[in-house]
């Protein structure tokens, strides 16, 4: 049987999981609010937010809480250094889940993103969405190779983030500045979401293999 | 005379105080780069950026290896995990300073800032070198007072942002959609850059005090 100690350390990892399960959720919601026009759910993602923000704080009192009692040892240490790590990530994500979901209910009852760009967005929820249950599943199973995934996603992201621009600057674009900074902006935190996915993910092959992912890609 | 291990301590905080500095240069330049358009001095930002996340990589080094060495009791581990987020913090806004000077690199010849939002941007760079500095001087003397200034600071970035976005959107805007993209992003950098300076302090008033800021002006 495992101490208190070991159940306490593996309850954080449950927690971290639970936060991508609600990021996820946000994130797929705020896509479908922003591309639907729909405020009630916008709503709901945006209140929503403060329960992945409570998990954080929860998991912020309890690694301080276990390092002043338990003395961890060194390995632990980290562990515990790189939870507060991956819970950072994961509550920044929620935020920016909220903000696609804020920039919707701003533009409410009008769409934010213009028919042209609706498959380029829809697109992006979907990276991002792969991304975060991916950080999820390598959170929970230490499963490196689906860890090192997350960097191909990422190039996928960047590459449908410059299609978004080259709609939003080309001589067809016909909606002026306002839906424009509102692109530009989701664009931005798609970009950013996915950014903090392979954050997490990297965090974790460190944790099991002592190297940086790009260390292990180079190494071939 | 202080221990080798107290010697370390003091010298994470000096390597903080130098990423301060370091940033506030990166900044004060990329602002000048952005309305200048000096390409030399953009690209100069950005390769100074390296130097940067330089001393980030070396304290992460020097927190795990003295976690490692030493089995710090709690005070001290809370001082260097807040030093690892302290280094985190600095070292993304180096990157957003530099973010900064790729939109002036991006644009050259041209200007990125139209000449009736240049006061504004300067405005902006001004707030983000304040900030920046204050974080310097906070982490230095562990000054409370000066650290609960930078929400104050937080609130004068937020009016200028929104008055940017109202120059932005108003009717007389003359200058296209690309232009607006460019200061959309410019303007979220700096939003960005002032949050992480907010952040650092909150991270020494928490350390100093065991409070977080909000708790202490809720309390008068």
């Amino acid at each position: 049987m495992r101490d208190v100690y070991h159940e306490e350390l593996d309850s954080l990892a449950d927690k971290l999981v639970e936060m991508t399960r609600l990021v996820r959720s946000a994130m797929s919601r705020a896509v479908t609010a922003l591309l639907d026009s729909d405020l009630r759910l916008a709503e709901e993602v945006i209140t929503a937010d403060e329960r992945i923000n409570k998990i954080d704080a929860d998991i912020e009192e309890t690694v301080f809480d276990l390092m002043a009692r338990q003395q961890p040892v060194a390995g632990d240490l980290r562990t515990l250094v790189t939870t507060l790590r991956m819970s950072s990530d994961l509550e920044r994500m929620g935020d920016l889940a909220a903000h696609i979901a804020k920039t919707a209910r701003r533009r409410h009852p009008e769409s934010a993103v213009p028919p042209e760009l609706q498959s380029t967005v829809l697109e992006m929820g979907q990276v991002a969405e792969r991304m975060i249950a991916k950080a999820g599943s390598v959170i929970a199973s230490r499963d490196v190779e689906m860890g090192l995934e997350l960097d191909a996603d990422d190039d996928a992201m960047d590459r449908l983030h410059r299609r978004l621009f080259d709609l939003l600057l080309s001589p067809k674009w016909k909606h002026g500045v306002e839906p424009a900074v509102d692109i530009t902006l989701a664009g931005r935190y798609f970009e950013r979401f996915a950014d903090h996915a392979v954050h997490v993910a990297e965090n974790v092959v460190y944790l099991v293999t002592g190297q940086r992912p790009q260390e292990i890609i180079d190494a071939g």
